[in-house]
C-alpha cells in the first residue's frame, strides 16, 4: 500500500529552484547563478572568480537533503553547492557553470558523495575545467558503515559525514592552504569517519506516493538518504538500545571502517532526517556520549546535534564518528559563516550541572517567625480571630457555593473552598507565627497551595504572596490599616495581571475590587479603620451580588445562557465576599469589645 | 481512529530531562540546574546570580517546542530557560530555581507565553522571587491572529514571535539596559508582532496515540502549538496560496491585530513545526517575500526560516510578522551566542541572482579549431581514417555486443555504444577540425554525450575529456606517440577514477589498461609507433577476452553465476578492445603505405 504525502509546496518540479529562492531571501550572504531550471548553483555573495585568492570549495549532489549542500556555503566553509534535482545528480553544465562562478588562481576542490551519477557528472566537469585550465581536485566521500564490507565498483556511500569533511576543507581553504594540501586534509578527514542511519518513516517525493513499508512499531536500519530500503528492519527499540547498535557497528574492529580504536578522540554528529524534532536528537545524543565513553573508551571532543542533512521528511537519524586530532578540531572549530554550521558547540566543559540554588538567606525564616509563638501579642489575637471567622464563613458556604457552582462551573467551588478553609483552620494551630501578621499571610498561601488545585487554588496563593511581600517592607510589630490596604491593593493587582481577569469579569475580584477602593477611600477620608472594613465589605457583598448581571469570560460560564446566569452569582466572588465580610466583622467586634 | 506515533526515546516520562542532558552535551557553554525530574532548568554556564551585572532574561514554559527555549539560552539572548513537562507549565519552584540561579541586582525579566498555566505559575513566583528581594518584571506574549479578537480573559496565545520578543530582551538586557527599560522594549516588541499557523498532521505526545483527525489532503489553519485545532480546516492548497492567505489574515486592519501599515519596515519568521523539512521552510519564504512586498507594500528587512518553537512532530510551519524599527533590527541583529539563533540573517542584502559565467575566453575555440577543415594535413588524415575504422569496427559489433549483454546486463550495449559510433561517423564530416588533434577527440566526447545515456555514454565522455585536457597542452601541428600514449593513461586514470573500476573489474579498463601498459613499455623500449600500437592492440584483445573469468563487481552482472559468466566476455571491454584494434590497424595501414 501506499498513500499521498502531504507536502506545502507549489509544483513538485520547482521544488529545487523555490528552496534556493527562499535561501538567499533568507541569507544576504548567498546568491545564485540565473540559471534555472537547469543550472541551479548557491554560491557565496562576496566571491567572485576574477579576484578570489583561495581554493574555492563546491560540493553539491541531488537535492531533498536540506540544509545540505546550499546552507552550508559561506566563508569558512562552501565556496559554492551545486544542486540536482530531487535525489538526482546535478548535470555537468550546472557543476561546471558552479566551478567557473568561484574558481580563482588557487584552483578548486570538489567533494562529492559516493554515488555513480555524483562521480561521473562532478569528474566530467572536473575533467572539463580543467581542460579550462582551471586547477581542479576530487575528494569522494564514502562513509556509510551500515552494509557488509564493500566489493567492486560502488563502494561505501556517502552519508552525512560529508558535511564534515566539507567544514574541514572549507577551514583548510580559508587557512589559505594549497589546493593540494585542502584536498589531502578533505581526503583524510574522509577516511576518519563512518556514519550510520536509523528511520522510523520513508520519505515523500514531492508529487509522489509514498511507500508505507515500514509497518507500526518497526524501524529500519542502516538506510540511505534516498529512501533506499535499510540493511535491516527491527522491532522500535528504546532509543539507548538503538544507539548502542548503531555505534557498535560503526566502531565494529572486524569490518574496520574507521580507524578508531579505544582512547582515541572523537566528534560525534547526531544527524536529522528532516522530519525528527531537536527533542530527539538531543536525546540521542545524550546517550550516544555516554555510551562512546563508557563502552568504547573514546573521548567525545565535540558534539553536533541537529538536522544537517536530511532525506526530505523522513523521520529518524544517522550516527556520524570521525577521529579527531588537533588539525580536525582546529577545522571543525574556525569560525565560519555557512548559516546551518552549528554554532556554540566548542569550548570549554564546565560541568553539566550545578547545585539548585537555596532561596537567599535574607529570605530564609527566622526562628521566632516559625510556628505558632507562645504568647500571642494583641495583634496577634486579632489576626487568629479574623482568620478563624473569614475560614468559617468559607466552610459555611459550601453547599450553596457548589450549588451556584453546579449551574455556571464544574459544581465543585465550595467543596476546593472547603479545602483551603480547613487547612488554615488546622494549620493556624501549629504553624502560623500569628505575632507576625506577613509571614503569616504567607502562611495561609501555603496552606492554600497544599491542598487546593486548579486556578483557584494558585490565584489565592498568588493573592496571599503578593500581600507578604507588601506587608514584609512594614514592621513586624505593628502593621497600620493603610497598609493593610496598600496590601490588598497589590494582591488584587497580581491576580488581575497573572490571571487576566479585572472588573466585569465574572471573578472574585469583582468582590474584592470595590472592597478596596472603598476601604481606601473611607481610610483617606479619616474614618475608624474597622467602620472602614464593615463598609468596605458591604461593597464586597455588593459586587458580588452584581455579578449575576456579568457576562462570563473564561471557563465553563461562557457556555451558558445569559438567563441562567442572571440567576446565579459568581460562586468565586461570592466566596471572596463572604470570608472578607466575615474578617471585617470579627475585626468590628473585637475593637468594640476592647 | 487514532494510531500509536513512533519515535526514538526511551521512557515518554523522562523526555525532557534526557533532552536536556543532549542539549548540554551539545553546547558547552550550558548548564542545567541538578533538581531532575522537578526542577529542569537551563542556564548560561557563564553566569553566576552572585556576580552578573546585566539584567537575567527568562522564558520558559512546556516542553516539546524544542528548540524554544533551551536551545535559545547564551549570551545576548535568554540568561535562563525553564522547561515544564510536554504541553505542561513549568511548577513554581522550577521557575524560582531558575530566577534565583542567575538574578543578580539588575533584577529578571520572565517573558511569558499567553496561557494561564503559564500565567499563574510564572506569576506566582515573580511574587514570590519579589518578597525574597528580587527585582522582578514579567511581558507576557500573545501573538496567534488566528481567532476572531479576543474577549474575556484567555486572550491571544503565545505562539513563535516570543522568540522575537526573548531575541529583543536579550539584547537589550545584554547593552546593559535597566530592568524597566529592557521589560519596555519587549513589551513594546510584544506588542508588533502576529502569527499564524498551518498544520499537515497532529503531533504525537511521547507515549500516546496520535489523532488523524486531519484526513488525507487537508490542512488546518490556525491551530495552536499544542496540537489544539486549528481555526478552520480547508482542503491542502498550494503554498502560495496558503502563505497568502495566512499574511492576509495576520495584516488585517479589521482585527488590527499588528500595528503594520503599508510602507512599514517589518521582519518575517518562517517557522517549521517540528516535522517539516528545511526544503519546504525555504519554499515558504521564498513565497512570503514577495506576497509581503507586491501585496502589501511592505520592507521586509529580515527573514528567519528555522524551526524555532515547533510542537514536537507536527508537520506545517507559522509565519510571524514582526513591525521593525531601528532599535528592533538592532537588537535581532545583535551578536548572540544562543546556539539556535540564526546566523547569516543580516548584511547588505546584494542581488539574488547573477549571470551564469561564460567559459574563459582561452577555453573559447578559435576560428581555426570550428570544424572540418578545408585542407586535412597529413596527421588530420591520419586521424581521419582512424577515427573513421574504430567507429566502423564498433559499429559491425552491434549484434555480438547485444548478445553477450543480454547475457549479463541489460542488452543494450551494442545499441548504445553504436548510436555513439554512428554519431561519430556522421560529425566528423562537418564538426571535426581534424588538423587539430585535440580539439577532435574533444569533439569525439561531445558527439558521444549528443547520443549516448548511461553510464558508458558519460564514462567516454570523461575518457575524451581527459584526453582532451592532455592532448591541448602538446602543439598542435604534431602530436608524438609518446603523448598520444600519456593522454590514453590519463583518460585510464579518469574514467577508473570516477567510475571506481579498475583492473579485475570485468569493464572496459580491463582491456585498455594492459593496452596502455604495453604501449608504454614497447614505445620506451625505442619500438616504431605503428607496431608498439598493434602490440597493445593485442594486449587489449587478450584482456578483453580475460574478462570471462572475472567475478561482476557493479551492474546487473553481480547477480549473474559464475558459470554464465565464465562463457561470455564483458560487452563494455569488448566494444573497446575492437574500437582500439582497428584504429592500430588503420594506423598500421597508413604508415606501410607511406
Amino acid at each position: 500500500m501506499a498513500f499521498q504525502g502531504k507536502k506545502l509546496i507549489s509544483d513538485p518540479n520547482d521544488v529545487v529552484t523555490e528552496f534556493i529562492e527562499g535561501l538567499v531571501e533568507t541569507y544576504p550572504g548567498l546568491q545564485f547563478l540565473d540559471g534555472f531550471p537547469q543550472v541551479k548553483v548557491v554560491l557565496r555573495a562576496d566571491v567572485s572568480s576574477a579576484t578570489y585568492n583561495k581554493v574555492a570549495v563546491i560540493s553539491g549532489g541531488g537535492s531533498g537533503h536540506e540544509p545540505a549542500h546550499a546552507g552550508f556555503v559561506g566563508e569558512g566553509m562552501l565556496t559554492a553547492a551545486i544542486c540536482g534535482d530531487v535525489f538526482a545528480s546535478p548535470p555537468v553544465d550546472s557543476i561546471l557553470a558552479g566551478i567557473r562562478a568561484v574558481t580563482g588562481p588557487m584552483g578548486c576542490l570538489l567533494i562529492v558523495t559516493n554515488y555513480t551519477g555524483d562521480r561521473l557528472n562532478f569528474g566530467l566537469a572536473a575533467e572539463q575545467a580543467k581542460s579550462e585550465g582551471y586547477k581542479v581536485e576530487i575528494v569522494i566521500v564514502g562513509d556509510d558503515c551500515a552494509l557488509p564490507p564493500p566489493r567492486g565498483i560502488a563502494g561505501r556511500r556517502g552519508l552525512a559525514g560529508t558535511i564534515l569533511v566539507n567544514k574541514i576543507a572549507g577551514a583548510a581553504a580559508a587557512a589559505g592552504l594549497s589546493l593540494a594540501d585542502v584536498a589531502a586534509e578533505a581526503k583524510r578527514a574522509s577516511e576518519m569517519v563512518g556514519t550510520m542511519g536509523v528511520a522510523l518513516s520513508v520519505c515523500t517525493l514531492p508529487g509522489q506516493v509514498t511507500s508505507d513499508r515500514l509497518g507500526p512499531g518497526k524501524m529500519e536500519l542502516g538506510l540511505g538518504i534516498h529512501g533506499e530500503p535499510g540493511a535491516a528492519v527491527a522491532d522500535l527499540q528504546p532509543v539507548d538500545v538503538v544507539v548502542s547498535h548503531v555505534l557498535k557497528q560503526i566502531l565494529s574492529t572486524e569490518t574496520n571502517y574507521v580507524p578508531i580504536t579505544r582512547g582515541n578522540r572523537v566528534v560525534l554528529m547526531i544527524n536529522g532526517l528532516g522530519a525528527t524534532p531537536v527533542m530527539e536528537l538531543m536525546i540521542a545524543a545524550g546517550k550516544a556520549v555516554p555510551n562512546l565513553q563508557l563502552e568504547h573508551g573514546l573521548a567525545v571532543e565535540r558534539v553536533y546535534t541537529g538536522s544537517f542533512m536530511t532525506s526530505l521528511d523522513m523521520a529518524g537519524f544517522s550516527i556520524s564518528i570521525m577521529k579527531a586530532d588537533e588539525v580536525i578540531l582546529k577545522h571543525l572549530d574556525a569560525t565560519t559563516k555557512a548559516p546551518h554550521w552549528p554554532v556554540g558547540v566548542d569550548g570549554n566543559r564546565p560541568p553539566a550541572k550545578i547545585p539548585v540554588p537555596m532561596p537567599p538567606s535574607h529570605s530564609m525564616k527566622s526562628d521566632e517567625s516559625l510556628g505558632r509563638p507562645l504568647q500571642l501579642s494583641q495583634q496577634g489575637h486579632v489576626l487568629e480571630v479574623t482568620i478563624e471567622a473569614a475560614a468559617e464563613a468559607v466552610v459555611n458556604l459550601r453547599d450553596r457555593l457548589n450549588e451556584w457552582d453546579s449551574k455556571v462551573g464544574d459544581g465543585d467551588c465550595g467543596s476546593t473552598m472547603y479545602r483551603g478553609a480547613t487547612a488554615i483552620l488546622e494549620d493556624k494551630k501549629k504553624y502560623y507565627p500569628l505575632n507576625d501578621a506577613a509571614e503569616t499571610v504567607n502562611e495561609i498561601g501555603a496552606s492554600i497551595r497544599r491542598v487546593m488545585g486548579g486556578t483557584s487554588g494558585i490565584l489565592y496563593h498568588i493573592f496571599c504572596k503578593a500581600a507578604y511581600a507588601k506587608l514584609k517592607a512594614s514592621s513586624k510589630s505593628g502593621i497600620t490599616s493603610k497598609q493593610w490596604a496598600e496590601a490588598l491593593e497589590a494582591s488584587i493587582a497580581a491576580v488581575s495581571k497573572y490571571g487576566g481577569a479585572t472588573a466585569g469579569y465574572r471573578t472574585m475580584l469583582d468582590a474584592l475590587i470595590p472592597a478596596a477602593a472603598v476601604l481606601q477611600e473611607r481610610l483617606s477620608a479619616g474614618i475608624d479603620p474597622s467602620t472602614a472594613f464593615i463598609l468596605s465589605s458591604e461593597a464586597a457583598i455588593a459586587g458580588a451580588e452584581s455579578t449575576k448581571h456579568m457576562q462570563a469570560q473564561a471557563g465553563r460560564s461562557t457556555y451558558i445562557s445569559p438567563e441562567i446566569l442572571a440567576s446565579v452569582p459568581d460562586p468565586g466572588a461570592m466566596a471572596a465576599a463572604a470570608w472578607y465580610r466575615a474578617a471585617a466583622l470579627a475585626v468590628k467586634d473585637m475593637y468594640q469589645a476592647s
